[in-house]
């Protein structure tokens, strides 16, 4: 379970306000400053068990809250149905380009609101 | 604070599996049936008193929920946009109106999604 960080890092994003300050900085340490469980066990003076599980209840609780909630995979879809869309404007052909240009621009920012 | 039954909704739709099962099957009466807290309390066979703190309580969290996630606000947010850009799209105008009535047709999908 510890490998996908890129997910993880995802659900982080979406639910990690709802964590234990603990658990919070230590994915924080482990997904932002990208350290393994040896150097966060280093740098705080505990077990690499320790942290270990510390990262292992955190990630449990990120994916419950996403398993109850689904909001991230409503995000990933719409975000995927954009992407659709930007294609679909790049494929078609306007009249005018500058007003395509401002369109791909409008979707642009939905995309990485 | 129980007057705003739009937004208390938006926010259950969120946050409402965060609930326990009786806060949940209470608010559902109160939002999806629209019973007045008495007639909640007369069909539960509790006071009327219970009802609102229960209602006080369960909204509570939601207000909680979303001031430390803030995903309904950033939903909203992203919704406004793909509204913005439907008008633009319709006050162009493009050298086929099969293209626009199909990308138009994404944007609602998205908008609904």
């Amino acid at each position: 379970m510890l490998k996908d960080k890129y997910k993880i890092t995802q659900l982080f994003d979406f639910y990690g306000e709802l964590l234990t300050s603990k658990q919070k900085m230590i994915l924080e340490l482990y997904l932002g400053d990208d350290l393994a469980l040896v150097e966060i066990a280093e740098n705080l003076s505990i077990s690499r068990q320790a942290v270990y599980d510390h990262v292992n209840k955190a990630v449990s609780a990120l994916i419950d809250y996403e398993e109850k909630l689904g909001l991230l995979a409503r995000f990933n879809q719409r975000e995927q149905m954009l992407l659709d869309l930007r294609q679909d404007l790049l494929d078609l052909s306007y009249n005018s380009d500058a007003s395509k240009q401002k369109i791909l621009k409008q979707i642009e920012a939905i995309i990485n609101f």
